[in-house]
């Protein structure tokens, strides 16, 4: 299993990388004629990439649990596909009109607006179809299905996209730019922490639940921070997407209201913060004490990145 | 209740989107900021019109299997989130471009076309989230997610669109356009059907269940050549959309395939079939003799419809 102890965080994370490409190459659908297009396009904006942060949450929280595997492969599926529909969505024209995500050309340029449009429609039912059918009990997929729907829509991450649309070429104060990120990216990273743990023994989620909350809300300040930091620190080769492209929109993001050096003070806090969180689940005693340790490296490796 | 024996359809039908009306007023979410106009988008996308055949459908199944009113509620809101959303993401001017929608500017004229987009990503979820809180039995809630899920997609609306889009202006034979229709309408009206009757009590449910499909079928197919029909002889003022646009687009419909009089004729097989379906039902030996009256009246209705 890929949770074996004696592989370290970069073995354990391109293990996981390669087993959710296997499983997304065997669930994604294929077909024949104009169906088989779609398939392709949906193929298109799910694989071959990504840091596949959210499935890696997935299995950590999993761990954390004591999930089953095959659980938490639909989960993991499940949740990057609601990421994928979103990035293609959000490089849309009538969007943030994008050409280029994880090096490559993005889904419209490749297949057209309609097209694109309508495999992103298509990714969402997709991913709700998958946790209906997880192996799971019918409460523990219930939770799941409304832990995503509630994540993806007005309530999470398209609430998220909205503030960012009616933002660009305004001033924003700090707590709304939160507040944007909280719903665009964090809520998706928290659901993804959730429905790991939730796929796993009901007992032990209800123990950790709070700290794991603590640590997910953490870790989507995190990520949007450093996202932040890399857009202007990075370039775009190595970033696999536009760099420097938030500025040139005149977006607000934490490094143009905070500066660079508070914005990597505020990465450091979140840090701590998700740290602090895993720290007071490990001491759980009914938990094991490694049991926190994918988390902890996905913490790190998250706010570590140069990508 | 809105059941009861002594409203005709007409009565019985106003009676309940009336009822939808106001539970979707009371369900659809508020706010305010950018998040308020978002909201104001799913509204405009949902409320105030629209024939909520879907609906009617979901409450006229549920009869059947006596499923509570209630869980019927969520299940018609559900669906007509999904019909909604459908219906903004098809008017965008990537899709149809379409100006008029139920009388009114579509929504990307009235929001432009990324709030428009968001509106129809937000009302997706939000169908879930209400379906995965319905006071039902968990087995019962993910039987209602996965039908509705497989009816949005690749498997249904989703592929019937793309079917659509690539035969715009190609010549396509008679079997390719009913199987674009089968997924692109057909899908919903047939999990509106069979999600109204697994709201209901599962062995009657068990026991009708293979001639509602047959209903639904029937009722599918009916619908889009009734509507292929009233495109040609219809007009604008009345459909609420703007009539004759298939004929301009080059669009393949029924009418256009098989000419006006055998189209009618199909629609009236259709009628036949759906009302055979629900003679079935009727002489089981553990269902009322009245149990389908909604139904026939809706299957009626729909084929017998001037807008």
């Amino acid at each position: 299993m890929v949770s074996v102890s004696d592989l370290d965080f970069d073995q354990w994370a391109e293990a996981l990388r390669s087993r959710f490409e296997d499983n997304a190459q065997k669930a994604l659908p294929v077909g024949d004629g104009p169906l088989g297009t779609l398939c392709e396009a949906m193929r298109y904006a799910v694989l071959g990439g990504g840091k596949r942060v959210r499935a890696l949450l997935v299995y950590g929280a999993g761990l954390v649990t004591d999930a089953p595997i095959k659980a938490l492969d639909e989960t993991a599926l499940a949740v990057e596909y609601v990421h994928a529909y979103s990035l293609v969505h959000d490089d849309l024209p009538c969007m943030d009109n994008d050409t280029l995500r994880r090096g490559k050309p993005t889904a419209h340029v490749k297949f057209g607006e309609a097209q694109a449009m309508l495999a992103g429609d298509s990714l969402q039912p997709e991913a709700f179809e998958r946790l209906a059918q997880t192996e799971l009990s019918d409460a523990q997929i219930n939770a799941l299905t409304f832990c995503l729907a509630r994540a993806s829509g007005l309530r999470g991450m398209c609430g998220g996209q909205m503030i960012d649309l009616s933002s660009v070429g305004r001033k924003i104060d700090i707590d709304t730019l939160r507040r944007m990120h909280e719903l665009k990216t964090g809520a998706l990273i928290g659901a993804s922490v959730r429905m790991g743990a939730l796929c796993g023994n009901p007992r032990l989620y209800e123990l950790v639940q709070e700290a794991l909350e603590d640590f997910s809300a953490a870790m989507g300040l995190a990520f949007q921070v450093v996202d932040d930091i890399l857009d202007v620190t990075a370039d775009t080769a190595v970033l696999g997407k536009t760099a420097g492209k938030d500025l040139a929109a005149d977006k607000p993001t934490y490094v143009s209201l905070l500066g660079l050096e508070q914005a990597r003070a505020l990465a450091s806090q979140c840090e701590e913060r998700a740290l602090g969180a895993l720290e007071r689940i490990e001491n759980c005693s009914d938990i094991e004490k490694t049991t926190c340790r994918r988390l902890r490296e996905l913490a790190r490796y998250v706010i570590g990145r140069n990508h």
